[in-house]
């Protein structure tokens, strides 16, 4: 067989401002580059405390089960659901976006039974609609998307939700992949059971060890099952003897990946976590304004506005592939459409982690109004670009 | 809540010699810290083409698919353990190591039932026995480990079992992890439906993104099950959408592995398998010698010795643990001990990859020697370093 001839590894340079993954600091591609250690040697076991301490942190909660997951954020959700979900379980998750579904085809996998709250595409879910939901359908569960990487829809009142779940007995878990790190979230203040995030997000870290969190109410759930985890790898009654004290080989951590999410989570510790979302806030209300004031509009009202993810609706008549590619090949920035209900009708611009500097929103606003406007629409870039920078305080 | 004090990521310098990771090559180091493209990025999809390519180089297959699995080995073991069994298949897994007893977890988790081929713990399976198990559990697939990572044996004359399954009408998975890149294999030629491997043994690769390969007779096992795979995350069917023409968005790939992966095979490639196989014959044969030289045994026979991972038989009365906490303490080398039968034994000593050099044999050996020698273990460590340099051709 003939050996293959490949190239040097010599992909182009982009701006990552679309729903992940986001630009990452030079300390953390500096971290990746790091000589292993076996995943069983003692320094590491420093290094996993480590993590778990600086996890903890980040999602504000005192869990002991705060782990790293070996995937990517798809795994992070699969534990948690896979977990928590036993045959024969209700689970009611969210109608409002595209990983509600991918939660209910989880919760169909691990044997439950997947009820919806309904809500339009884009909206948040509505506190009465959730009471009613459990009144109708009594859930094991209640799953929610607190910041929707589809529709850039934030859910707010989040403590009113898990209330909620906890008058019926249920447990809460909460997609935090686009929240974490960039987004107000409080874990444990809120009431929430069991979270789960993606490091590629708001914590500008390469993906491939993903986030979850855990209170004791639910590892006894997960370690009082009748039947086993339906995935092994997955199994964190069977991860905990690695995470835990015992220190016992369950598989390979991707040790790697376990360096750049510590480096990425000490940039969020030192930069603290309620300035981190101020500078989220600041910096995509920044790019809020410049769209508004070129003329465009964003999806979500501003009460649910998530600003790690700027869902912005394009003028009518542009095609969304076509600004996404002109923005990819004249300014090498990436950005994405639509997906479900909003395809072909939204932008999906981020503004997360390293990405959500002043440079790259001024970037990005400027690149978006030529590229509009070379779909002959009418825009006003200059306006956009005043506004931003107002905003931005230069 | 407090901010975590947490200091540089300072890891110690080791010398990587025991059953994975292995030694990272710098090049491969050097490509996980390049800055990240998005997962659907156009020139992301050049670079999976070309892990496709190079990774069907490694397993000898013309397999269309053929990808690494977001996740550490034993998320590619549950990818081809799980897609393939459905519930109430019998699957004949191998009892003779570790690793055939997670093949069965994963069988149960899947819904199959597990049975085995006796065989004695760091002895491979004999073609006699399987071919009678066959007649006796008349099972559905038969999953064997080419490279049994937990006692350094290694499985002689696959194609005569490969036979032996599909004369039943069974599918085989083979588990590669300690193989791929470093030991003869041959997964087309030898009938191998489905293998599965680590990226941190003889690619060495660190962890995060790890091969599998299936034929079109497993894929369309797989495409025609009556029950969907049990993860989704590690469903193939869906996975077959982002891999496959669609590039169809599924969960987001850990871009950064397979950065990594890409220059480590590619470093394969430009060696040659043939020649990478000989390398860790040669490499490992001076090991072997040397040990040998200094009155140690290897726990398997010459017939099925795995140059990859070399399971060293301890002298009576010495600790295995007071010996690989000298190596790790006086030499920063990592070896491991035994598991489930062995433990206590032998040590495991890897020759992989990037490890499989003329110094790290000669500085395993010395280092061991004077390791036993600590243990007033009565070896002739200057004779053992003869036999390996001899054998180094020095």
């Amino acid at each position: 067989m003939e050996r293959p001839r490949v190239g040097e590894l010599a992909p182009p340079d982009r701006l990552l401002m679309g729903p992940g993954p986001s630009e990452v600091h030079p300390r953390v591609l500096r971290a990746m580059s790091t000589p292993l250690v076996g995943h069983l040697d003692p320094s590491f076991i420093d290094v996993m405390d480590d993590v778990q301490d600086l996890l903890r942190y980040a999602f504000q909660t005192e869990n002991q089960w705060t782990i790293p997951v070996s995937g990517t954020g798809s795994a992070s959700m699969e534990a948690a659901i896979g977990n928590l979900t036993e045959p024969g379980d209700t689970v009611l998750v969210p109608g409002n976006g595209y990983f509600g579904e991918r939660m209910a085809a989880m919760v169909t996998r691990a044997g439950g039974d997947p009820v919806f709250v309904e809500a339009p595409w884009g909206e948040p879910l509505d506190p009465v609609a959730v009471e009613d939901a459990f009144t109708e359908y009594r859930p094991d569960l209640f799953a929610f998307v607190h910041a929707e990487t589809s529709t850039g829809a934030k859910q707010p009142n989040v403590p009113e939700l898990t209330a909620i779940a906890h008058d019926h007995d249920a447990l809460v878990i909460a997609d935090t992949v686009t929240s974490l790190g960039g987004v107000e979230l409080r874990v444990d203040e809120w009431g929430i059971d069991v979270a789960y995030a993606g490091p590629q997000k708001c914590l500008s870290c390469p993906p491939g060890a993903s986030p979850l969190t855990l209170n004791d109410r639910a590892m006894a759930k997960i370690c009082t099952r009748d039947t086993p985890v339906r995935s092994w790898y997955l199994d964190l009654s069977l991860l905990q003897e690695y995470w835990g004290d015992e220190r016992a080989y369950h598989h390979t951590a991707p040790i790697t990946n376990v360096y750049a999410l510590r480096e990425a989570l000490r940039l969020v510790a030192e930069e603290g976590i309620e300035n981190r979302w101020e500078r989220h806030r600041r910096m995509a209300g920044a790019l809020k304004a410049g769209v508004e004031a070129m003329g465009l509009e964003l999806n979500p009202e501003d009460d649910w506005w998530l600003p790690s993810l700027n869902a912005v609706r394009l003028p009518e008549g542009v095609d969304d592939d076509a600004v996404i590619a002109f923005l990819l090949e004249e300014y090498g920035i990436e950005v994405a459409g639509g997906l479900g209900d909003l395809a072909g009708d939204v932008l999906r611009i981020g503004c997360m982690g390293h990405s959500a500097r002043p440079g790259n929103v001024l970037t990005l606003v400027a690149a978006l109004g030529d590229a509009l406007e070379a779909q002959n629409a009418a825009v006003e870039t200059s306006a956009g670009l005043d506004a931003t920078r107002t905003l931005l305080g230069r």
